[in-house]
């Protein structure tokens, strides 16, 4: 090798080299490749205001233990699809009650997306005749809502959940946790984005009908399906569980299916649920996303851990909850993806982060594991590097490796799982999400795909009371 | 940045460098990553002796043209999923005429497994009732044996196709070519690997009775299935199309399935036939190969091509065709591969390379594709690194870029396609190749996988025919 002066260089390729790099992470990624030690001093300030209860955090004698044990908690647990039933038999859920994603929220701060995706609800549900039936019900207080969260369910986007919607059940043997989702309707004008026209809405009726009893069968016939496995599985086949779940979602089909085709029910509507299961590359996420809300569970309510157990948005507020402050959140305002848009959308269509799906990026994959679907940047933005360094990234606010979810690319190295708030205050670094994104206007359905983090303030939020905690 | 004596090197950090490397291949490619422009001098002697050659070929004034054309026809090409054929009917193959992979052979000079599978076929054939005396029959050459090349047709390892036996028809409607493939076995103890136990003989009987049959009403009401599209898919989920195809067999799995479940009948045997396919994650590869046979086919022939349009190995010769030198083999002793081993196997229970499964790297993919499959090396050895820079590598003796077929992590990068006979001999850098290995003595089966290359003297060969077709 030569280059401007080339003695001092060649000495690196002749001996065994020693460098000490600050701010250029790339080129000690490079360096760190090619297996060359390299000590990185990537000092940041924290974030401002903090100084004082980030040192008292710090100094609380039970942290390091409480945050071993939250990690260790999180990677230990399981997730098995054992059996696929209605919300109100699941979650008791009432006619009249909405599960909704993210934090509390009321109808007269909710986004556009939120109130599409409630007023289908409500049509679904047969409680009104029109959407503006519908909406000036939602608007009277008429109806309660309440996060999926606090049923230890999770919704992806808008996340609606109604008394009649079919929700898979998974459940966590090692911390016998159960948790909960809805089935996934496919992608562009469905329920979740906001979408509730009669498409929509016939297509959730047939979904209650026809396909939630099948896979029900399907379930109880060859289930419990390990989705635990199929998670570690899909991050060596290019998916990072979030917004790629093609290979999830084929090796999930592959399990269901012989259960479906050997279903009670007519030929035409088993043909019909193989067929609409077969043709979505996002079957797996309502899977991945009730495993990640497992993970995570185990690993909320350990007094003095400063580990995030729950990250969320309601497409007006991003929310976040913390394992030592037990079911308290903290929020700031979503904020707005950037990425990539269908068709003649951009920008300015795009409503702030909606969705319970950050559940993944919460629970060490998603977002957290880039590196291991490179492709995904074709589908929410940036570029290869950038999908690599997310996860390098991410190695810095993170307690812990998975040990079952690896990326091959990063020479197997395991996902970062268990976002410390004292690391995120002290480093600024944000968690990255990858996200779909949905129209700002009731009723248009998905307009893109992109990357988002979450409003800074939440984890400053949520360290005074992890200080106050200590105090 | 600081090093021994940081002013050089911080000057790299601070002004746009222009960096000139020589051998240090890595550190120029992670130079590269971080889109410094880097002048790699890659230069090393041409193979001992083919100097004089070498130029007389590289002086052929229709060479340029015949390599792109060739480059061009190969990545044009088409391949579809049209039927399912006894080999009787496709290739009107008679009883007693064997096809085996590779280039020709005679049994005298046969290895273990390719024994092995040709005892196998004789007895599944019913011209024998013992291994005995099929082998004895055989040694008396009283059957033919042919290369599965001669007739466009593929087989993995031994590749042993006799007159009962199913095949898969593809079509390349560009060129309109044909291909055949044998329909894949499963792993372990199976014919291609040299076994001929009962169990493999009952299986290729189940196969031939039960599984052909279903798969051709199953191809014929739901094809054509477009296995070019399958491949360029199964790149961006870590498969490399050889020795990883998990990807590939869900997807081509998702494609086969509705026809299979409504096939014609029993319930029993379509179970079965689902079960058989699902369960093995190399169902693909005899999808791959024959669809990389159609490619290189579309290149072959073309006068003053120096483009490699197969390598295939008989388990004792590896043999080269090259276009410009039409049906000639250029032969060398087959080398044994390097790899991890199943079970107690080691590396001296391994037989030499044998397979036409080397048509899927003169293809463009198989190892040439490994930095799309960087987990592939849990299973044929070797590390990540080695991983992507096989793949890096292969573009210095290529002709082209796939334009369908991409390299995530490389940015989407074409995989390297079409390799350049004066390229391989100026360079010296081999063709990647990772394979199954299989036992060396008849009927054991795989052993383990592992990495290897033509051996050299294949190149120099065809580059002298090369040259008196210049004279």
């Amino acid at each position: 090798m030569t280059a401007h002066g080339s003695e001092p260089l060649r000495g690196l390729l002749t001996t065994e080299p020693v460098l000490t790099t600050a701010g250029v992470g790339l080129f000690a990624d490079a360096l760190r490749d090619q297996a060359v030690p390299v000590t990185e001093v990537d000092w940041q300030p924290p974030m401002p205001g903090t100084e004082r209860e980030l040192a008292a955090v710090l100094a609380d004698p039970r942290r390091a233990e409480a945050n071993a044990l939250a990690a260790q908690r999180m990677t230990a647990s399981t997730a098995a699809l054992t059996d696929v039933v209605p919300a109100r038999e699941a979650l008791g859920l009432e006619k009249g009650t909405f599960l909704h994603a993210g934090p509390p929220l009321s109808w007269d701060r909710a986004s556009g997306p939120m109130k599409g995706a409630l007023i289908g609800a409500v049509l679904f549900e047969g409680l009104a005749e029109t959407p503006e039936e519908a909406e000036r019900d939602l608007a009277s207080g008429a109806y309660d809502l309440e996060p999926c969260h606090h049923r230890d369910a999770v919704g992806p986007m808008a996340g609606v959940v109604s008394s009649s919607m079919w929700l898979y059940e998974l459940h966590d043997e090692v911390h016998d946790n159960t948790s909960w989702c809805s089935l996934n309707e496919g992608l562009g004008k469905v329920l979740r984005y906001g979408a509730y026209g009669p498409e929509v809405i016939d297509r959730l009726h047939w979904m209650t009908k026809v396909l939630g009893p099948l896979l029900r069968q399907a379930v109880r016939s060859v289930g419990p399906i390990d989705i635990t496995a199929i998670i570690a599985q899909m991050l060596q086949m290019g998916d990072e569980g979030h917004n790629r779940n093609r290979a999830g979602s084929l090796m999930l089909l592959r399990e269901l299916l012989p259960g479906l085709i050997t279903a009670e029910g007519s030929s035409t509507d088993i043909a019909e649920a193989v067929r609409f299961s077969g043709a979505n590359e996002h079957f797996f996420l309502n899977l991945g996303m009730p495993a990640a809300k497992l993970a995570t569970l185990a690993a909320h309510g350990i007094p003095g851990s400063t580990i995030v157990t729950t990250m969320a948005r309601n497409g007006t507020d991003f929310g976040i909850r913390v394992s030592g402050t037990g079911d308290q959140w903290f929020t700031g305002p979503a904020l707005t993806p950037e990425g990539l848009f269908l068709g003649d959308y951009g920008p300015e269509d795009a409503n702030p982060d909606i969705g319970d799906s950050a559940i993944t990026e919460t629970g060490g994959f998603g977002g957290f594991a880039m590196a291991a679907a490179p492709a995904i940047v074709k589908f929410v933005g940036g570029d290869v590097p950038f999908a690599l360094q997310a996860t390098q990234r991410m190695y810095e606010i993170t307690q812990a490796e998975h040990p079952m979810f690896q990326v091959p690319i990063l020479e197997f190295r395991g996902t970062p799982i268990g976002i410390d708030v004292t690391k995120v205050v002290r480093t600024g670094i944000l968690p990255q999400i990858n996200t779909g994104m949905a129209g700002a206007v009731a009723g248009t359905g998905q307009v893109g795909a992109g990357l988002v983090t979450p409003p800074a303030e939440c984890f400053p939020a949520a360290l005074s009371a992890l200080a106050r905690e200590v105090a």
